[in-house]
């Protein structure tokens, strides 16, 4: 069959045009955002989520806000430019692939300072469109990798989100399983709902049913059950930040996973761009856990569900040792331990 | 200071008053309760829930049953009577507290055979009130029994709720906390939400509150992070059945809880009446796990939030095997491995 790709981030030049995940699985609506505030909006409300979509959205944030610059002179516009980006960076302090494709715009901004500043806006707009063509081609890649490690028949678990719609296509955890698919194998597929925002059982059952893969939605607390009943071949997870030294940080859940999983000997593999991987952290102590809202706990489902004035703790990720890390899967090929050094292969 | 005891289950002859659990925490709603059908619906519909408590509302459903029998000889009386207990203990296969309370109430009636019927008829009524006070002394007796675990200053984690209200005062896993406030000790408490139907979000936070003790709310994929954090000295949980070895079925993500105590060096116990502990069942894999449905996940609170036609695996409890518990606390004391032969010293 032919597989339904989402294009969850693109833009046209004047406005930016976001799937609102918010919104699913019961309605597939498009945002059309023309001003930087609905897009830092957009990234903090999750309404575009996902490490590499963040980094695709926040690319052609810059590239709307420098187009609706009015500076003539480079230095003055390249002021403005650094507002436009420093603002868009403070949306999501976790997701590092924010800050590298911030990175990559501003690089190409400077290494154009000698154009004409329409030259440089369109050179902007460009080169948001490389940051997501490549992302797609990194996806492919990651799903190539990852495709070695599976075998015909077998169930996978996954927790939050990191599908085609995280990224320009294809994922990176679910990437393997669309191109396992795309060659007629039978992949499984068991979904964390993901609490509390439920990115499993709003967008990973979503996506996976519209491309036909067995999918088969739990709540967080019964991976341990579903592994202890041996149904569970390997466990793959996206992630938010990866340390140089291999830990992990991802959607809060991922810890518990890589824990139940090494108890029942299942392999933990985290799928991962190289845009992920952050050389200038050593350890995952020294990522940041964004907090969030105690409404996201106490009212997700419209309806309050916890006593007022409840106190709450709501770390949006939690961090997995290196240990617990079978292998990362990059575009660039599958890592293992040790990862301090093995990591460091890969940017050379 | 005084602490608010609730009583989620009364009966005063003619009618069973019942605290209805699922429209809590936001309203605090008697049900008054005169037929079977009724009952029987409470409990499916986990209005009544806690396994003491189901108990005792079993009781009290016989005993009420009983009462509106026309019959007047014993042989005709005890053959409806047991059609009103089969029925009644039809509502929840796991729940042995169940069987165990009517059990207790059809010895009473076989003991009384001779005499008339409505003596009968008052003599269940004194025994469903005698299960119930026996009950609120066993939750004390937990409580001191593992008031002797605890230290000032410590924090527990528990998972879905049992507190004084699933069964008559007091509680399983939360009497030693009571205990320990009403001693002006100072713990601390994660509750688990408890996915899917958040027990913990709605009723453990809910009553902790009303008492004064100091509660924080967690989605369960977060109680492995606070664990990695050191924030944990213990877990106490309370169990729907343990078999004679010890294996514990409790509300789904215990079991994971049990995985994740074990890996950070953390106590993990089991509050328990007697009557929980089924020496019939030899280990945890004859347990019938009851497997509810797909709705509580796909639309927990009036709200759909996966796909239309998702495929949903929702069993309800799940199996802790015994060399992850630390110990068992029950009313005669408590019991550590091995649990085959220390479990059986409860019964002689």
């Amino acid at each position: 069959m032919d597989m339904i790709h989402i294009e969850s981030v693109k833009y046209d030049g004047t406005k930016i045009i976001l799937l609102d995940q918010t919104k699913l699985p019961l309605e597939e609506v498009y945002l059309e955002i023309e001003t930087l505030k609905e897009l830092w909006d957009a990234i903090f409300e999750l309404k575009v989520r996902g490490a590499p979509a963040i980094g695709i959205a926040a690319a052609y944030g810059v590239a709307l806000g420098a187009s609706q610059l009015t500076e003539t002179d480079y230095a003055s516009f390249f002021v403005k430019y650094e507002e436009i980006s420093n603002y868009l960076a403070s949306s999501r302090p976790t997701a590092v692939n924010l800050f590298w494709a911030l990175g990559r715009m501003k690089k190409t901004l400077v290494d154009n300072k000698n154009i004409s500043i329409p030259e440089i806006k369109q050179i902007l707009h460009n080169e948001a469109d490389a940051i997501k063509k490549d992302d797609a081609k990194i996806c492919a890649s990651i799903g190539q990798y990852g495709l070695t490690l599976l075998q015909d028949g077998m169930t996978l678990l996954t927790h939050c989100n990191a599908g085609g719609i995280a990224t320009a296509k294809y994922g990176t955890a679910l990437a393997p399983i669309y191109l396992a698919k795309e060659r007629g194998m039978d992949i499984k597929v068991f979904a964390d709902e993901t609490r509390p925002l439920l990115q499993g059982a709003r967008l990973t059952t979503w996506e996976l049913m519209k491309a036909g893969v067995d999918v088969t939605l739990i709540t967080d607390s019964m991976a341990a059950m579903v592994m202890q009943q041996g149904k569970v071949d390997a466990v793959i997870v996206g992630c938010d930040r990866i340390a140089a030294n291999g830990d992990t940080a991802n959607k809060i859940g991922t810890y518990g996973l890589a824990v139940l999983a090494q108890k029942h000997n299942i392999p933990f593999y985290v799928a991962s761009p190289l845009s992920t991987i952050d050389m200038e952290t050593s350890t995952g102590a020294e990522i940041p856990i964004e907090e969030r809202s105690a409404t996201e706990i106490t009212h997700s489902f419209g309806k309050q569900t916890a006593p007022d004035g409840v106190k709450v703790f709501n770390p949006a990720f939690d961090v997995t040792p290196n240990d617990l890390i079978t292998a990362i899967i990059t575009e660039k090929g599958i890592i293992q331990a040790p990862y301090s050094e093995n990591l460091k292969t890969l940017f050379v």
